[in-house]
Order: C-alpha cells, then sequence, then structure tokens
C-alpha cells in the first residue's frame, strides 16, 4: 500500500512550460516567426525576462553578446530588475551599469579583466550582491544543477529563418549556454550579425532556439590571444629556452595547453629554431588545446604541431586556420569549429602539461594575479591548472612524475608556473603573503581567490632557474627550492645560497647552465618571427592580424 | 627576414579532407543521399574505413550502437584490419570477437562490465593491445587531443532524409562522439531505429553526419538504473538513515549525485518517509545529477526534488519524465535530453557531495571495484568521486568540510564510500591490500586500477557506523577510524575497541546511536515504495518498468 495524498496528484509539472508559453505569447504582436524586428528588442526584453530571473548573458574574454547586453541596460527597471545574472566574463562597462541601475542584483561570474576594479568597489559598496567566482567549466556545470537559467541571451554569426545558428569559428560555449536554457523551458534569444537563406553548416540546431535578433552591428570580438613578438624579451627567450630543454624535453612532453602571455608566446617562436637545434620536432608538443595563436604559426608551418583543439577563435586567424584544416578542427565549411566546454575538458584530462604565468607567488608556490583592490576572476586557468584527481589513464610524461614506489603510486599533470622575479622594479614576484588574502576579506569572499595552489604546481621557472618542485612532499624543501630561484625578492633573500649546490647537486632545481643553457645565447635572434609582419610572411599571407596590430 | 623553405610551402594542409572525399566516392553507387541501405552495411563499413583507423564504437553502460558492431564484427580482416577502437564501454560479445578476429588491434576504454573477465585473459594472452582505462570524460577529452577519430559509429533514434539525428531520451555522449570525427574530416555513420518525414526535435544537426544506416533492430538499450526495492535490505536501511541524518543533514548538502545501487536507492526511498519525519524537506537534497532513477520517484511526487540533470535516460521512465517536466530536462517535444559529457561535468564540479558503495577498500580509504582477474574500468565514479582541484566556489557543505584556519584553506566536495564490513560471509571489504595492486601486475598497467582514492574520500559508512574521515589529515587516525567501524574484517580485528570511545568523543566517528538511531527502526517498512508496482502506482501508472521487472 502507497499513501499517495490527493494534493500530490493534482499538483502541475509543467509550471515552467506554462511560463514560458505565458512569455512567448506577450511578444505575438511584433514577433515574425522567431524573428524578434531589430528596433523592438528592448521591448521584447522588457516582455520576456521577468524580475528576479537567472539571465545567462553570453560573453566571455573573446565573443560578447553586446547588442543584447546593450539592449538589456536599456530596459525600465520598473519592469525587469533584480536579475540574477550568470555569465563567463565581466568585460563591457553596461555589464556593471545593469547593477547601478537595479536591473540586476546578484552575480555569478567565472571572469572580469577590464571591469575587475569597478567590480570590486562595487562589491564593497553593497551595489551588486556576489554569488561567487567561478572557473568557466564550473559555472556552466552550475547551469544544470542549481543555476538553471530563465532565459539566455547568446550570439551567433548567422541565422536563418527557422533559427538554426551559424557560430563559424566562434562556437566557443555557446551551445553549452543554449543547452542549459532550451532544454528547461527556458528562453534563448540569439543575436547574429546576419540572416542568411542557407548557413555553412548548422552549428546550433533551431529546435534549441527561440527567437533571432539581427544585430546593428557585429558583436564584440577581442583578438585577445595576439602577441606581438616584438615585445617578447631576452629574459622570456632565455625562460623559453629552459622550458623547451629542462621540462617539455626532460619529461617528454606530448599533449599541452598554452595560456595568453608572452612566455608561452617565446616558446612557440622558439620550437623551429632551438627546438630544432636539439633535434625534438616530432618528439615533444605535438597535440594542443590552444586558441589559435598567431605565435603558433611558425612551428606549424615547420611540421611540429599536429593538432590544435581551441576554446575559441582568434580575430584575423581565419583564413590561416581554414586553410591548414588538417592541423585545426573544423566544419565542413573549411571554418574553425571551436568548443570551450570540450577544449577545457580535454585542457583539465586529456593533456600531459599546463603552463601558465603569475603575478604573484607564495614560498609554497601558491599563486594569484588578483591585486589589492581587484576581484579579477579565473577564467580557465585552476580547471588546467590542477592535477585532476579523476584522471587514470597514463602517459610518458604523467609517469614521469612518479617518485614513489608505493604500490598505489600514480603520475601527475604537469603544471608549470613562469615568473620573473619581479613584476617591476619595486613589486617582487615571491611575497611572504598573496594579495588574494587581503582580496578575499575586502570582497567578503569565503576563500581567498588563488589561481594555482601550490600542491598542484610542479615546476617554476624564473630567470633564475627552474625548481623541480613534484620531486618533493616535504614544505620545508619546497620553500627552500622556491627561495633559490627567488632572485632578490623577500623570499629569496632569506635563502642560503650555499643550499643552492645541495639542491642543484640532487636535481632538485636547475640553473640554465645545468641545462646547457648559454644565458648569452637568449637573444630575440632565436624567434622564428620577430614581429607580426614575419609572423604574416610565415602564414603566406593568410593571417590578416587586426588592425591595432600592424605597425609595419 | 624569415626563411620559409620551398618544401614547407608547397606540402598539403588537406591530407585529411582528401582522403574523406576519397572515402566518401568508394560507397557511391549504393549510397542514396545519405542513405546507406540497411543489407549493404558491411560493404560500406569495408570501404569507409581503412586498416589502423582509430574507430570510436558508441556503446556506454546503457544505449549500445548494436547494429553497427555487428556489421563491423562481419567485415573481412583481409579488407579492414588492425582497427584501434575507442569505446565508453566493451559491453557485447562482438566488441571483443572484434579483436580474436583481427579486424581491430588496440583498444582505449572506460568501463567492461559483462565482458571484463574476458577482456582480461585476452590482455593476458596478447590478443588485445590495452591502450588505457579512462573515466568516460577523460576518454572523451582525448577525442580532442591524441586519440582523434577517423570514424565514428553513433546510434540515434530517429533521423530525417538530410541526416538530422533525434535522440531522444538517449542523447548520452553521441554528440560529444560525433563532434570529435565531424570537425576533423572523419566519417560519422549514424545507425537509427526509424526514418521520419520530421523529427520531434533536432539533437545533431546534419551537417555533422556523413551517413545514416536505418537498423534492423532498434539500438540495444539497459535498464541499468533500475532497482527493485524488494531487495534492499535492513542494513541498507540502517545505513541509508545514517547517511541522511550523520552526512546529508549534519552538513546540509543541497545537490548530489547518486550511483548506481541498493544502497543508494535506500536513500531515496527513504526521504519522503524518514527524511519527512526529521523534518528536512525543501532543506536537504534539492538538485540532483543522475539517471531517472524509478527509485526516486517518490521523493519527486513528494516534492522534494527541484531539478535532475541526466546522464542518460532509464527504460521505462520515458513517459513519467515527460510528465514531470518542471524537475527534468526536456527538449520542446517533451521528450528527456540527457548529455552524458554535461551530467559528468556537472557531477564534477557543481554538486556537493558524491555517494558510491565499493567491494574493497584498505585502511587508507583506497577503495577498487576490481577483483582478481577482471579489468572492470572505471566509467564515471572517479571523475565525480574526487575534490576537483580546479573548483573556486563554494557552497554550504563545501566549507563544512573546512578543517583548519590556514588563510588559504579551502572547502572541498563530500566524497562517500558506503560498504557493508563483508560482501559475502567469507569476503571482508575492508583488507590490507587491493585486488587492485595484483591486476595492475596481470593486465601490465602503469598504475593500480584504483576506483577512488583515500585521499579525497570524506566519509565512509558502514552498518558499524560513520567515519568522518575529512576530520583528519593523519594516515595513522585515518586509519584508526577506518578500523573502527570496520567490524570483524582484518582491519577492524586489529582495532583496538577502547579507541572507539575517543574518536566518539571528538566526533571522528558516529555510531547509530550517536546520530539517534535505533538500529530496531532500520526496517523495510520505512521504505516509500517495497517493490516495482508501488513505484508505479507512485508514477500514476507513468512508470512502464521492463518486463524483467515485472513481477507482481
Amino acid at each position: 500500500m502507497v499513501l499517495i495524498h490527493e494534493s500530490t496528484t493534482r499538483k502541475s509539472w509543467t509550471t515552467k512550460l506554462d511560463a514560458k508559453k505565458e512569455r512567448l505569447n506577450s511578444v505575438k504582436d511584433f514577433v515574425d516567426g522567431v524573428m524578434i524586428p531589430t528596433h523592438r528588442i528592448v521591448d521584447a526584453l522588457e516582455r520576456l525576462i521577468k524580475p528576479s530571473d537567472r539571465v545567462v548573458l553570453e560573453g566571455n574574454n573573446q565573443k560578447q553578446a553586446s547588442f543584447l547586453s546593450q539592449a538589456l541596460s536599456q530596459v525600465s527597471p520598473t519592469k525587469v530588475h533584480d536579475l540574477h545574472m550568470i555569465m563567463s566574463s565581466i568585460s563591457r562597462p553596461e555589464h556593471l551599469d545593469l547593477f547601478e541601475d537595479g536591473i540586476a542584483k546578484k552575480i555569478d561570474f567565472s571572469f572580469a579583466g577590464p571591469q575587475s576594479l569597478r567590480i570590486s568597489q562595487m562589491i564593497e559598496d553593497g551595489k551588486i550582491e556576489l554569488g561567487d567566482l567561478h572557473t568557466y567549466v564550473e559555472l556552466y556545470g552550475r547551469l544544470f544543477i542549481d543555476l538553471i537559467p530563465n532565459v539566455a541571451l547568446v550570439a551567433a554569426d548567422k541565422a536563418d529563418r527557422f533559427g538554426n545558428l551559424y557560430t563559424g569559428p566562434n562556437t566557443e560555449e555557446t551551445p553549452t549556454l543554449v543547452e542549459a536554457a532550451a532544454f528547461r523551458d527556458g528562453i534563448v534569444i540569439a543575436q547574429v550579425n546576419e540572416l542568411v537563406d542557407e548557413l555553412p553548416r548548422v552549428d546550433i540546431p533551431s529546435s534549441w532556439i527561440d527567437f533571432i535578433v539581427v544585430a546593428d552591428q557585429a558583436y564584440e570580438l577581442e583578438p585577445l590571444f595576439t602577441r606581438d613578438p616584438r615585445h617578447i624579451t631576452d629574459i622570456q627567450i632565455l625562460q623559453a629556452m629552459m622550458v623547451i630543454r629542462g621540462i617539455y624535453e626532460k619529461h617528454g612532453v606530448q599533449s599541452l595547453n598554452h595560456g595568453i602571455g608572452f612566455n608561452t608566446a617565446a616558446i612557440e617562436l622558439l620550437l623551429p629554431t632551438y627546438g630544432e637545434q636539439l633535434g625534438l620536432k616530432g618528439k615533444i608538443c605535438k597535440n594542443w588545446v590552444l586558441n589559435p595563436h598567431p605565435t603558433l604559426i611558425p612551428a606549424i608551418e615547420s611540421g611540429w604541431v599536429e593538432s590544435v583543439h581551441c576554446f575559441g577563435g582568434e580575430l584575423g586567424m581565419e583564413k590561416y586556420v581554414e586553410a591548414r584544416r588538417d592541423v585545426f578542427f573544423t566544419g565542413r565549411d573549411g571554418s574553425l569549429r571551436s568548443n570551450r566546454t570540450l577544449a577545457q575538458l580535454a585542457g583539465q584530462y586529456a593533456v600531459d602539461l599546463f603552463i601558465g604565468s603569475t603575478l604573484q607567488m607564495d614560498a609554497l608556490g601558491n599563486s594569484s594575479t588578483v591585486t589589492k583592490g581587484r576581484v579579477a576572476g579565473y577564467g580557465g586557468a585552476p580547471n588546467m591548472g590542477h592535477d585532476p584527481g579523476g584522471r587514470r589513464h597514463s602517459t610518458e610524461a604523467w609517469k614521469n612524475m612518479m617518485t614513489s614506489d608505493d604500490p598505489l603510486a600514480r603520475g601527475k599533470k604537469l603544471v608549470v608556473q613562469v615568473a620573473e622575479t619581479f613584476q617591476d622594479a619595486n613589486t617582487p614576484v615571491f611575497v611572504e603573503s598573496l594579495d588574494a588574502i587581503t582580496v578575499k576579506d575586502q570582497a567578503k569572499l569565503a576563500v581567498a581567490p588563488v589561481m594555482i595552489y601550490g600542491q598542484d604546481v610542479t615546476h617554476v621557472v624564473t630567470e633564475e632557474g627552474i625548481a623541480y618542485l613534484y620531486k618533493t612532499d616535504s614544505s620545508a624543501e619546497k620553500h627552500e627550492m622556491i627561495a633559490s630561484i627567488a632572485g632578490v625578492t623577500p623570499i629569496g633573500m632569506k635563502h642560503n645560497p650555499k643550499s643552492s649546490s645541495r639542491l642543484r647537486e640532487k636535481g632538485l632545481i636547475a640553473l640554465p647552465e645545468d641545462l646547457g643553457i648559454r644565458r648569452a645565447d637568449a637573444k630575440r635572434s632565436l624567434l622564428a618571427a620577430k614581429n607580426i609582419d614575419e609572423l604574416v610572411q610565415w602564414s603566406g599571407g593568410l593571417y590578416t592580424p587586426p588592425a591595432k596590430f600592424r605597425s609595419w
């Protein structure tokens, strides 16, 4: 016998669907099929979004649903207010205007590069309620658990009249954001640059989309991963040589992720020169997960690179990628297919190595790019920059990190942090205590916003040398190793120079000379391309850099 | 000046595309648009697949591309041989016949439940070359890095003439497998149960699909997550009460994943009875990631469950899910949208708690379901059953795991292992050394196949009590805590009973009486449903269990 209350059986289980139908009906008078007229978008948002809704607004460090974010900032706060915004990135001024104006109240996000100072102040002033900071993928994960959106506002390149979407090279996280809303009776509105009769390919099917609006201008797209080789310094070249010799070659790194930065750009540009001299082509750095970095062009052209899977696209690299489809993931139409969710998954679980730079590191290897007064968030680095506890397969490099003969011992992902000992003359990178701890209290965070935890870091590289942190479990020894390559920073100054030779003998640290690298050889002449123009030449004219990088 | 060799510039960058075109041409004589005639499938595979290809064959613990796997096992080994198979699950006899017959040579996989004994023997006999064991998501990750497939063989419910796919409730990992091949000039062949003029919804767009074949019978689908409450024991009920009281209530667990098993089925069936008595409705267990477990029906009907995101579907639950769309993720057509990749991502990063059962555990909490002579693989448990180092957001339960006042301290995911002290009268669960260590050597694995590592486990629950492992970092203390609830197993027998009272006082372990639970109350009468028939009643007749579960 089962007792089921009458009241239970009469309960409605379609409240979300009913609410959606009501919203769809409310715009019937001016919507044509799935098309919202461009000039009616503010009106449409006022009817389709309800107070306190959870709203996903697409915008990461590259593609921005800029037409929709501007429209949202123009709705009447008496009609639409107290929204709970969910955003990969807070990048544009109107993203925060929403909160000043009362349209939105609470935010969960991943990254706030250009707006990190303002958001920090707004949190302190109580103008914005902070949900939490996330990596990209954990924020995507919550879209299916406890941050299920009522509305998703996204951006695509082209749509057809049925609402099928073409996202072209910039697919990024659009399918993931759409899926969370579309399959939960939420409302999905996509801004597109263009309406066409036939799409080059379908990236997102129309049955996931409620409305299309043609934007009055193309969505914003940042060339975030373009680094002009002109700005690469001799020190960065020295560090790059150490990384290639003392890490990639030493451990046999086959698959890897490079983050944004001049340090990794230098490595990419040394593969066809220094790497070639070492006879490493075909032996290391074959399978990549990273955006189409222009600085990777010489390595691709020289035959170093078997495959590249991309989080997003890169402005100016479209034609190059199409012409190199043996290397990149492309659609039938030839253009790049990026996918931030899958690239982050691959970057977490399937590669040998993550390498990134940091602005601050403490004596145990904890690092952070947070500086005082800024709530910058994380992006994707913590996801890729840790040893994934759920990994079960092994590779040569991963096994190389095993230091114990315990029968249950396992390998490790290589997590490399590159830093110069000083950011500038007065700002040491190696510090007693991270600014992140102060920011935690200022912004009332539950935990200090650490980017990469010391326990995950296997290697630290400075202009002084490499510390092989994976070789010890002892905090005291890690401290000593880091101090020995920390130069004249507060951490480095406490170091007893005599212990360096002991650490070198034990192979716990390596100086350039231990790796057979002469500091005098670390010159810009080693770079396969010394400026953007040379990258264009390498690409056979296929790379078309954005205007701001064209200085020749 | 850039030096670019002539040879470099003349290199072809479309070798994959050219090879694909050649393969597509080879079947032109009998293919109609995208349609391969059912009776020509073996012929088609012989032309579309080349020796040594990397081939993804869909098949996880639920949906199987069974028509395609049978066809593949019928190709001529003189035409198709030495394939490198990539499979979530090795489930069907012909999956291994491929290797006996020389059609395939190497395998990378995640799970081999029913075939674990045979594959183990074949590895030992050198009949199969093992790539590696993976969790589901790390295998998916590698599809974009170093295991990029040449061919993907997948299964869907319906297709239209253009090749658009409807996967219905069983979307699972199909989109992820297809994406890896489709956007890398690979060949994608989908078997479908039915060809229709108009699809209920599009789950995968036709521009990702090369060929459709209508299968001669519907794909195999296992009701893997159905547990008949008749088989739930009083001990499992006692453990479930401890979990609800001593873990879910104590830590305020809001979001969670339940694995397969009678232990978790018992918990689900106690929420509307014992949980209700404790006044916990609306306070715990609101957001779930799990398949549509029939045993969750009473909790859903009683209003406990806000949302469920699913890895896959469950046979017989289709109508129930459609009728409860406020709770589940569904498409416009009303049927479930599952997605194993996103559910695993959410299960890893976005939930408070993972709970699973184990067959063996050592004194430090390392556990494994591997038994001697079997290479069973992992599935998804290690992915969800660890503390994700890349997580940065906090929840009440997560913060509850913080035990240090270090300024960089952070919380933890709750990872709970439930086990009875003995599998049967002669087989203790708590052992000095895991069988996994022996299997490592037998199967020549790089590391021992541990399912969940002790360092990730926060709670162990036996019929004796709960060990709150997260409260200590000391191995010696962990050992003592586990021993104190390990009964008369080898580990438990070494325990000094006197120390139990000290551990109880310190809150490191809790016995049922410490939680206010009387062992005598742990009776089957507490279950909200005692058999499958009562689940059907709770569902108002919407749940239609497969024949083998209909015993009333």
